[in-house]
């Protein structure tokens, strides 16, 4: 479960969440179930669509077959073909391949490092591109299958190379000829919202993470959320609080937890929002900090500085581990931890910060219960909802990014496209 | 060198800072050479003061003692006493011992895993603390001294922790009488100012970093920025740009890159200015973008989004490797890549980029020669010193922290201290 906790830092703010989740009812309702206008967007809506069981099933033979192989895995992908997996790789894996990650940088250092990382070791690879037009990951797929066939014959290459991407696509008739194994990319899901798909399940499962779990917990939340009536529903909570601080003038969210662990997850979240939103003028600005490391970096401007920002806490109810601090001999003042599980002070900690800001700023709490395959289901599900209910709000298109093709325009005449 | 070239979204706010620059020239003279007033925080000023020649030749020294015994060398530190030498090491580190940080977090699962990773290796310890009063670096100390005592006997364990605190310090006291070596933590200088001090310095020569060009570069930056006229001065310029658009109602500043080895840098400038700035209610909100991944990400936000950003442009102008692209046989769709050097793709990319988001928002560029130690000495002090004017431009104290109180009291009371 998701439990969405509000704070409020000026009285009128308190009640204009109220009277916006009144007013907005209606409409909020309508958009948790899907409306026409964006059919051709929400193929993510009902879990099912693209994570039934047998979807699941073949993801994880196909991975099992890989892990049994691979000392290495590359995920070739940028942005939305990347994120999701990356996400709960970097906060769970605990066995099987290496996992590293190309096709989302044009640095010729890192992909020189890359390479290199690869000498000596098994490598399968895994090309994430609905479209095959951006520029990352159509030049890693050139480089590693060019390296693949280098090293092990275009036979064996063939099956070291799994590609995702569009039913019906010139990628998909490439792999064809080249006898490359093919997964689909939806078409009606925009990559940012791809986390339940082949596109995110795949590369998860390669690293161990109980994907059955994760496609579990993400339909769990999809069937609370799509019965719970709207002024109780965490997800039309958390966009119309967004939305009246967005109104009030706060125009950056600060998405924070104690949980080192979610460091990428920051990435996918900054995504979802600042793609969905950030249009027509419009939007939160999404940035994201991880605490207690960046309260030594970030937390003075947050107590002190300009009052431009809300923050978001994402904190887990039972944490991974627990560690008892035992008491020492040395006098080194820090005797009034002896004893205590440093699970509870951080959690201590988390309190602490979250009443200090809310002194200067709005502050909000998302809860889960712990941080696993199942609750990071649940966290993917509950923000693609919320994000979706926060771009209608605002009266932007949620699954658009038009403004992405300015910079690549000027980049495609430069390099003669 | 640096190189500052300033673009102007709107006329008036060139007009405003060629006017602040010319205005804002005597103080900003004053402030070049340090004054007064904060004598007892501009230790960093003069490179030389905790960088000389011997100092540093120390440093190295005992570098080499640890690089030749460890597999493992475990950094404590947060906020200041981490950033730097985090920044770098992740940049250019091809060699030595595998760096591992503590103490920069109160997560059970990351210290859990942290001494997981220790088993089996050679160990060596430096902690980093000025105060010797912050929990997180408190307890790391703890817990990695009663490790090392458990594993190799208090004896061996006394040759394998290096410290870095205050002269005269309770710490300083407690590491003679266990007989551990002690390196002094600057008095005159604020955590997030001591990249080219024994805090920042002594970790990078263990990862192999040339900690001599490196301080050559920031004696090189530190004179060419005390003599150069305050109108041609670019770390004027720069603090000026920032004050002007500040003004204007920009209240985020978003540093960003086309080089993902700067990664862990942004983290080091957004300490150093989000906790020098970010007081009395003003301050810009330092935020970071990592591209061309990025632009994948937060790109639609910057060029349709809410207009509260401006862009800085951190770029190399020789890129450190070279990668020309080989034509392929598959008809990819890339072809427009074929025999074009990666380097140059991304130098293209960079430029689109500033100049597709250059009509939504304002932009500038700093531009370094290319990216090596020499060069981060030069960024390191261009920063301190461009930060250490903006500061007082905004007209706050550049060198305190009196927010991250609040949250440490409230903490403190549920710990009971």
């Amino acid at each position: 479960m998701v439990i969405f906790t509000p704070y409020f830092h000026e009285q009128n703010l308190l009640r204009q969440y109220r009277e916006s989740l009144s007013d907005h009812a209606p409409f909020l309702g309508t958009i948790v179930t899907g409306e026409q206008e964006y059919s051709d967007s929400l193929g993510w809506l009902e879990v099912d669509k693209w994570a039934e069981k047998e979807q699941v099933a073949d993801y994880v033979r196909l991975a099992a077959e890989v892990r049994k192989e691979a000392d290495v895995f590359v995920l070739i992908g940028v942005g939305g073909s990347n994120n999701a997996a990356r996400s709960v790789i970097t906060a769970l894996q605990d066995s099987g391949p290496e996992i590293l990650y190309a096709g989302n940088t044009l640095s010729a250092t890192s992909l020189v490092q890359l390479l290199e990382q690869l000498e000596g070791k098994s490598v399968y690879v895994n090309c994430i591109a609905k479209n095959f037009e951006t520029l990352e990951p159509g030049l890693a797929f050139r480089v590693l299958r060019q390296y693949l066939i280098k090293r092990y014959g275009a036979d064996e290459a063939a099956t070291r190379m799994i590609v995702t991407g569009s039913k019906g696509s010139h990628l998909e008739k490439l792999c064809q000829a080249q006898g490359y194994r093919f997964l689909e990319f939806p078409r009606d899901i925009g990559g940012r919202y791809t986390a339940l798909t082949s596109v995110g399940l795949f590369p998860m499962a390669v690293a161990g993470i109980d994907i059955v779990a994760l496609v579990a917990g993400a339909n769990q939340m999809a069937h609370y959320l799509a019965d719970c009536p709207v002024e109780k529903n965490p997800a039309c909570q958390y966009a119309t609080y967004r939305y009246v601080h967005y109104q009030a003038g706060y125009h950056v969210e600060q998405l924070v937890s104690f949980e080192p662990q979610f460091q990428v997850f920051y990435r996918w979240w900054i995504q979802l929002f600042g793609e969905s939103e950030g249009k027509n003028g419009k939007g939160l600005l999404p940035t994201a900090a991880s605490y207690s490391e960046d309260l030594h970096a970030i937390g003075q401007f947050v107590q002190e500085g300009s009052p431009i920002l809300f923050e978001t806490f994402l904190t887990v109810k039972s944490p991974c581990h627990h560690y008892i601090i035992s008491p020492d001999e040395l006098e080194d003042g820090f005797d009034y931890l002896d004893g205590l599980d440093l699970a509870w002070v951080n959690h201590a900690a988390f309190e602490a910060t979250r009443l200090a800001h809310s002194s200067s700023v709005p502050t909000c709490i998302l809860e889960i219960d712990t941080l696993d395959a199942y609750h990071f289901g649940q966290l993917f599900y509950f923000f693609q909802l919320s994000c979706y209910l926060s771009g209608r709000l605002l009266g932007v298109h949620p699954f658009d990014q038009p403004g992405v093709e300015a910079y690549k325009e000027l980049m495609f005449a430069a390099l003669k496209k």
